[in-house]
């Protein structure tokens, strides 16, 4: 096994060129350039001696020739709007090298991870958990072209879905920028992902009355935007008394209605999320959450009700593989790593769910992400790429 | 003096003609049916015997040829969209039907004070407080036409502003609904007002660090909407202990950018007013509002900023034509009335900058306005232009 990282660099610097955006790329699911992207990657895993093909949804899987027991790696190749060059192009690039080294390891690009058109209908294709009905119905979030036309106007369209062969893998590996300071903060190399956190997306809808900001006195006012005020600093106030570690909580956005300056709000609509690995602390939160409403409800003359958008499943990283990538880690970054949860949704968790499956993750500078001024230093990419191959190796030993 | 509240009546009906919407009306300053609505008030007004004409900025003026002193009276003729059909075109009527009653009373309409395109822009013109680069720059909130091209296309270009002649009059007198449910609540009929409230706006921005929801862990957040919710739940706490009886406060616009479920609110911007008569309480509320700003910023990682959009003189109604219109209350609904502060801004605080000024409000069922269901029952609409008429003869007897 031999990892040739100029080449590795060389292959994330060209992917940087299909869609380029100021220092990031503009790669959306379905674009012209995002196929000319994906044509190329199926050429380079060629050019490596795996069989490639795109399927009917733009999954991208590369069999490898080599006798089993194989590996799946990969990640996805689109990405968000004038965002970054490595978030999803890394975890495939780093996928193709695995395979160029010379290891069993069969090549996956999981379509549309960013949700342009849907919720990981990619990897969630390919594990069997995407109907066709969904197909019918999904379309672009940002200009409306149904799923559908995308996908024949890729030249995909009559294509058969791939599913995931379950007994060829022994595992499933996708290596990822942190998209967050956690490991650029304490000055380490490698992230250790010990699971997915799981989203709960709550919307909370209060109903007051509209009514005139001068004429309406205090005590006869049922402020929806106040009652949304109150509740949200109880739940500031609560939170931090039931939470785990690791668990964040985020007010995405306040909608008062109808939102003028001269009219108490009569109605006010709040996104709010919570995220952590553990299903109990999810469960513990909605309950302190569910106290909040109601406490709301008894105290205030408006009506606060609470409305569950989704709330996935967290996904625990396998104990064999995270330690074969911790003793990987720990041989070529000596004390440069740590074990640490992903805030953000991953295809990893799909494949979770189907084999064992693992992550790993490289330093952010300055942890932004979804941005196009996010960036990894070539040094740090190197030596995820060896980390991870060597990960590889000794989970394909063991 | 003889009023014929039956005519004052069917000229109210007959008003609500114009662009009736439902049950109310739909009469945007300088519309085509606001305009037909002017042109009929001018001949109303001729009918009567006043020498009536539209002015430059759409306001009108009818001037009764009887011998002083005489008093001017009025309102204003353009609704709110698909508002009521009383706000404004009562005092309008009822200031036509005290010169029908034989009062040497003059009639003004005041355009605009709905605020299509402007902030009163017809009571400050009429007083010398609208400059003609402030009409050059002024544009409708709604559709974009230019103050200019609205006065141009109504047919009025060209025509000489109105100004006041302060030695013609003894005082401004101007009927209203109340637009609130003091009044329908205890019972009464009348509301002599006390002042009208100064409106102090503000902005109020906080700049965070828009970031990723998953992978930005509490303790790193700068996050401006979390800002926004602590500093406004400080305001809600410390408004009551210092306010005045009848102060109201509202925060009618909370907007988080970008609000996304998944991302961290970078920038928060808050719409907060309060309104009050008393200048000693504005200025008392404007420095807890500013301790509570500095607080936020002592506390948090965020930035706040206050910003004044527009801070308003409260307008006192003249002791004497109070006591007037009291004594006529007291004569016509012994006991049926009240004296009160006006929550609302209206034409005569700009008249009471150039004489003695004073209003009276008539009960507004459920306290609805600025929507087409307000109303106010005929009998009491008579009853308050019975106690204006005597108010205003006492006014001139005085």
């Amino acid at each position: 096994m031999t990892v040739d990282t100029d080449r590795f660099l060389a292959d994330l610097h060209t992917l940087r060129g299909f869609g380029a955006f100021k220092t990031g790329v503009h790669r959306p699911t379905f674009s012209e350039v995002d196929m000319r992207a994906r044509h190329w990657f199926v050429d380079r895993l060629r050019e490596e001696g795996l069989e490639a093909e795109i399927d009917g949804i733009g999954n991208i899987l590369g069999r490898n020739p080599k006798s089993g027991p194989h590996l799946l790696a990969g990640s996805h190749l689109e990405s968000q709007n004038e965002a970054g060059w490595l978030d999803g192009a890394l975890g495939c690039v780093a996928a193709l090298h695995l395979a160029a080294s010379g290891l069993p390891v069969d090549v996956a690009v999981f379509a549309d991870e960013e949700g342009h058109y849907g919720s990981f209908i990619g990897s969630r294709s390919f594990t069997g958990l995407l109907e066709e009905e969904e197909i019918d119905r999904l379309a672009n979030r940002y200009h409306g072209k149904t799923l559908r036309e995308a996908i024949r106007d890729a030249g995909l369209e009559g294509r058969p879905r791939l599913a995931v062969e379950r007994d060829r893998y022994k595992a499933f590996l996708e290596m990822h920028i942190e998209q967050g300071r956690q490991l650029e903060g304490q000055g380490l190399k490698i992230g250790v992902v010990t699971g997915i956190v799981a989203i709960w997306q709550w919307k909370i809808t209060i109903e007051g009355q509209q009514n005139h900001a001068g004429t309406t006195t205090m005590a006869e006012r049922r402020d929806a935007g106040l009652a949304a005020v109150r509740l949200l600093a109880a739940i500031d106030q609560e939170f931090p008394r039931h939470c785990g570690e690791r668990t964040v909580w985020t007010t995405g956005r306040i909608a008062l209605s109808p939102g003028a300056p001269s009219i108490i709000p009569g109605r006010a609509e709040i996104l709010f999320q919570y995220r952590d690995v553990d299903i109990e602390v999810l469960r513990r939160l909605e309950g302190v959450l569910r106290r909040c409403v109601a406490e709301s409800n008894r105290r205030e003359r408006t009506l606060a009700t609470l409305e569950a958008l989704s709330l996935s499943t967290p996904a625990v990283s396998d104990a064999g593989l995270q330690e074969a990538l911790a003793e990987a880690a720990e041989a070529l970054v000596p004390g440069g790593w740590q074990r640490m949860p992903s805030g953000a949704g991953h295809d990893a968790q799909y494949l979770a769910r189907v084999m064992p499956a693992a992550m790993m993750f490289v330093p952010s500078i300055n942890g932004i992400s979804h941005h196009w001024t996010e960036d990894t230093s070539e040094e740090d990419l190197a030596t995820g790429m060896r980390v991870l191959a060597e990960g590889a190796r000794r989970v394909l030993a063991g």
